[in-house]
């Protein structure tokens, strides 16, 4: 950045208006472009912030982990301290919440009670239109952005009208819930692969799966979104070769203080699921996986709560 | 622990004691036992403490994440700076080893460069030596410890001999090459699940794996430790109904300063990989996911950076 200080010495005479310049641009996206070799777009950032234009805005797309605060990651942690605007799923939970600056204006775009969720493309839009006049927007999602949580499509979104993105992963809620339930999602002697998927059904009520790939031995595989489709999903794996017998696990808010797992198999978990009435949200794991489960090693909930937080 | 009073009091006479004591109960098992009702498990901790003996030794096993040190977890972080001793991989860089306590000693169970790793019983052996003699042992794994990291073999060999066990899960290789690369692993319209393989070969050099489940469209595969096998990878897919032109992406060192991203098809990138002279460790994201890759949306390997640490 040697070669801009004479001209902008020319532009901004004054020693406090410059030094204003060079602070915005080390906190943006300039300075990113700048050290990643993108000259070009560093120096149009200069430019614009040279000529008193709109500080560029920008969206950050960052996965949240899966419920418990001392998951999130330092990335998200510092960037939930920057950020001028918090858009925010019905995930994230308050404790989480309680660590994004004070004077940042959220905006809950989860489930409402009814159920309602703001659509996609209102969140985008809104997203956009932010970023578009300036602010510093968080998009703080549950467990990792790119897994089942829309970042993808909000990423396309926005980069199609030149918003410069960050995406932060997070921990999955698969890697939080097997965690905190002590069941390993992959294992020498009988998980050679791990496989998401989605429970949640097409607008035609169909659970478009594929049930011979899921059917395996040699696999866990792991249910996001799932409970509505329970029935039909364990009925489903038993008919395409998995025995009735096959052990799974359901854990509902893995990690958090009301963290609560049910394991059983194929065959008895629709049933027990309701018996203990389970809402959402809640992970299935299905596979041997289940068998090598840790009980009793830690105080499942508390797993790594500490002294201060419990 | 009320009801502790009376006969601690009685045992300990001085202020002191009993205070040293509290302390050390506040500080381990015994008092998650306590919080998650488990009372007998508490009060044979703190009564072991009383009778001087051996403060009772733990493991924690804690994903370290993908590699860049803002991908650690505060969970991760607190325990770096409460352990004793630490036992590390060679995916664990240096900077996040810098952050633990400076006089835990580092014992380094990876592969050296004769590519030869401390067995994993030899592994198991250590964590458990340690943990008997009453230190709190961090194994430090990266990624996350239960995806195809041993985290469950090591969980059962320390509690088959009754030593407390924590699981912190990490941000997996998976989510934060997926991120560092603007690669979203599931997508609304290509990919509704995503599965985890290993690429590692049995010792008879046949890679074992379900090609019928993993040659299907709508899915991401995403195969960890795969380097070595790329050439029958790539060549099995195709054979098992994948298209030559299927998109593919190479990550190497994904999140870390020196990340390098390859993209391809199935069709070339055995070659590409060969001409690039990529290396260990590398993630492999096979899908139509690479298409909706939002390249240059954010400076790649910088994506989280913090002005002080970039
Ligand atoms: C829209 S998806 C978002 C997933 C998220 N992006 C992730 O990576 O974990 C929401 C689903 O994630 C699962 N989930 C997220 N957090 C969970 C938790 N703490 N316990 C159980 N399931 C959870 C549930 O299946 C829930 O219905
Ligand atoms: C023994 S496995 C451990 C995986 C780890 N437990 C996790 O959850 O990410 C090691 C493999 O993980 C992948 N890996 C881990 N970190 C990576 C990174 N930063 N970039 C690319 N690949 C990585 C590579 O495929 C490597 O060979």
């Amino acid at each position: 950045m040697q070669a801009q200080r004479g001209w902008i010495k020319e532009a901004l005479p004054e020693v406090d208006e410059r030094r204003r310049v060079w602070e915005a641009f080390l906190d943006g996206v300039g300075y990113e472009a700048a050290l990643a070799g993108e000259h070009e777009r560093a120096r149009e950032s200069l430019q614009a912030l040279v000529e008193g234009r709109e500080r560029q805005g920008e969206v950050w797309l960052v996965g949240a982990g899966p419920g418990h605060p001392d998951l999130l990651t330092l990335a998200a942690l510092r960037l939930m301290q920057n950020a001028d605007s918090v858009l925010y799923d019905s995930l994230v939970s308050d404790r989480i919440l309680d660590r994004v600056r004070r004077d940042a204006e959220r905006i809950y775009v989860g489930k409402k009670a009814s159920h309602h969720t703001l659509p996609q493309r209102d969140i985008e839009a809104e997203l956009l239109r932010r970023a578009q006049r300036g602010e510093r927007v968080l998009r703080l999602k549950g467990g990792d952005p790119f897994i089942f949580g829309r970042g993808g499509e909000e990423m396309e979104a926005l980069l199609a009208h030149n918003i410069p993105v960050r995406v932060i992963p997070g921990v999955t809620a698969a890697s939080g819930c097997g965690a905190a339930a002590g069941i390993p999602l992959t294992h020498r002697d009988c998980a050679q692969s791990c496989v998401f998927v989605t429970g949640h059904a097409r607008a035609d009520g169909v659970l478009n799966l594929h049930w011979p790939s899921l059917a395996q031995p040699g696999q866990t595989v792991v249910v996001y979104m799932g409970l509505g489709q329970i029935g039909v999903l364990c009925q489903q794996l038993i008919a395409h070769g998995l025995p009735d017998s096959w052990p799974m696990a359901v854990v509902y808010r893995g990690t958090c203080a009301d963290q609560h797992v049910v394991t059983g198999t194929l065959g008895d978990m629709p049933q027990r699921v309701q018996k203990e009435g389970l809402s959402s949200p809640v992970l299935m794991i299905i596979g041997e996986v289940v068998h090598h489960r840790g009980v009793g090693a830690f105080p499942a909930f508390n797993a790594f709560a500490s002294k201060e937080e419990a």
